[in-house]
């Protein structure tokens, strides 16, 4: 079996955690990285994961020196939530005729908030014979991937209802700052409407992609931002919440069809949710014949979850037909953990 | 958009419920329909499923009548549960060209049983550059897709656990006696030996497919069949069970690696589980990093979904590059609900 051969871009949380992933996996081989941190350029990636040896990569803040095409098999794409601000690296990795797997939410279904640049970046992949995909646990997994499949034995679908109940206490400043933890309910409101405390990003491309699937025809999408008003003391390493101040966003993602309700998505994000009881979870409800109704206890974990997935569907992406691609497009995910999942059938 | 042309071939309990179903999906078309059943050939399919209309499709017993390249996209074949049983029609499709789905237990993952018929049934559909899909609630969709695509943000998995606890009550005479239940723990354990009691048929596919996806590298499957004696007295329309009676099969499939128990699936049958406090349903349990605990309560409906699942994968098999598939290797099944849903990107 011959290995793929990774480049690994973006060496935060998320893309050194991938970083560090690929390193177990006997099946992929990290040959380059680039991360434009002054702290991090012209190390050895060895010791930019602190994993105790030297891996004879050295990270670069120059993409173009290390985008060969001959040399790299994919790129594994770590560097922000949003499509627009990703088009110039996704241009140039396309270009370069290299398969590329990104976690910027907005790519699990670029089409939904991004049409034309959805659109060019499928011709852009079609032009150069790879694949685009964009995955994590949610979007991409938890609220649409899943969905979508427990709906595979149903005759009829009326009404979707999910939600994704976590804890965001392992979290630092700036999560409690997007999500608005430990303000007044007032400065929460302002927040959101000034576009600073953000929830969850995502809805858009999951209904889109459970619309899509199912042909539910959603034409609408609402989105609510509301505060999590806490009723006791709740305090983690980094906030302080108390009674009467906000634990966190309860964000609802609502897909309509004309008037119709047809997907609704809930995602309270909260720090100690279970001071008050509320047990973490995902919950999957299906309305239709048959009903189908599905609890993970607890939530299949956010962080942890989004390094797998990248790294599990390489496989999937290296063997897929050129384009953009969505979790529904490609076979399920699987974890990585020996030669057979690696030689997946096309 | 046009129709895809499909020929319903068996019109059983589940061949019938795919062609009654097909009938409510406006992107699917009967074009022909074949069973041997002497009260159902040369009349119209409208009066054999008794759906009150004439349907203009006359039930057949000789499928080379219809097997026709230009007038069919792909066949829906509800006979029998083994390969080797089905080869001959199998043949006859492949050859003709066209495009297959069979609810066959056995054919989920060929290979697992009859490899050298997997190995031609390839040959065949890329030969003839179709696809074939061997699929239903399980094996196909509960104790195999489920699981595989839970393990998808895993970054290593150790074991795996999954059950599924269904109820028995609505069955007939046939499935009493195939899971042994109303008899005496002695004629059960005799009725194991001889193999007229066969309990759950698709272990060996399941696991194959979970170890082949996963890369778990299972060598060696073992499968135990215990009777559920009664602390109760349970009665169906079909069956009396008396306290110390069997009410049913307790059938474990495992998976090993070497030594090491890596799959465990376990699907105790039985009738009236709910007189002795036994919930219904289906549990996913994946050791491992993150760990993932998954129920759905009840069960995903057994016959119901098998119908759901083999008619709702045909775009994905229509659109899938030659040769066996199983579900591990296609896009996730989605209800088919409107137009969208039968455009998949291939």
């Amino acid at each position: 079996m011959s290995k793929i051969r990774v480049l690994q871009w973006g060496l935060g949380a998320m893309g050194g955690g991938m970083a560090r992933l690929m390193l177990e996996k006997e099946g992929l081989e990290i040959v380059a990285a680039v991360d434009a941190r002054p702290d991090f350029v012209g190390k050895d990636l060895g010791a930019v994961l602190e994993v105790g040896r030297t891996l004879g990569v050295t990270v670069t803040s120059d993409a173009d020196s290390v985008l060969e095409k001959d040399k790299v098999d994919l790129v594994l794409l770590a560097t922000t939530s949003w499509t627009k601000e990703q088009m110039p690296d996704l241009r140039k990795i396309l270009n370069a005729g290299i398969n590329c797997i990104s976690i910027a939410e907005e790519l699990a279904a670029p089409e939904a908030q991004n049409p034309d640049l959805a659109q060019e970046l499928d011709d852009l992949a079609k032009r150069n014979g790879v694949s685009l995909l964009g995955t994590g646990v949610n979007p991409g997994f938890v609220l649409d991937l899943l969905v979508v499949a427990l709906s595979g034995g149903c005759h009829s679908v009326e009404r979707i209802e999910a939600s994704r109940v976590n804890d965001l206490s392992p979290y630092g400043p700036t999560v409690m700052k997007t999500q608005g933890v430990g303000t007044t309910p007032e400065a929460f409101k302002k927040g959101v409407a000034e576009g600073s405390i953000v929830g969850h990003v995502g809805f858009p491309e999951s209904i889109r992609m459970i619309s899509d699937a199912l042909g539910l025809g959603v034409d609408r999408i609402e989105e609510t931002r509301e505060p999590i008003i806490s009723r006791t003391h709740r305090e983690t390493r980094h906030v302080k919440v108390a009674p009467g101040m906000v634990a966190g966003c309860a964000h609802i993602g609502i897909g309509y069809r004309g008037a119709r309700e047809v997907v609704k998505l809930i995602h309270p994000q909260q720090v100690r949710p279970e001071l008050e009881n509320q047990e973490t979870g995902d919950y999957i409800h299906i309305y239709g014949k048959p009903e189908i109704h599905m609890a993970i206890k607890p939530e299949v974990a956010g962080g942890l979850a989004t390094v797998g997935i990248a790294v599990n569907m390489i496989p999937h992406v290296v063997a897929a037909t050129p384009g953009v691609k969505r979790m529904i497009d490609l076979p399920a995910p699987a974890a990585l953990m020996g030669p057979t999942a690696y030689a997946r059938r096309v």
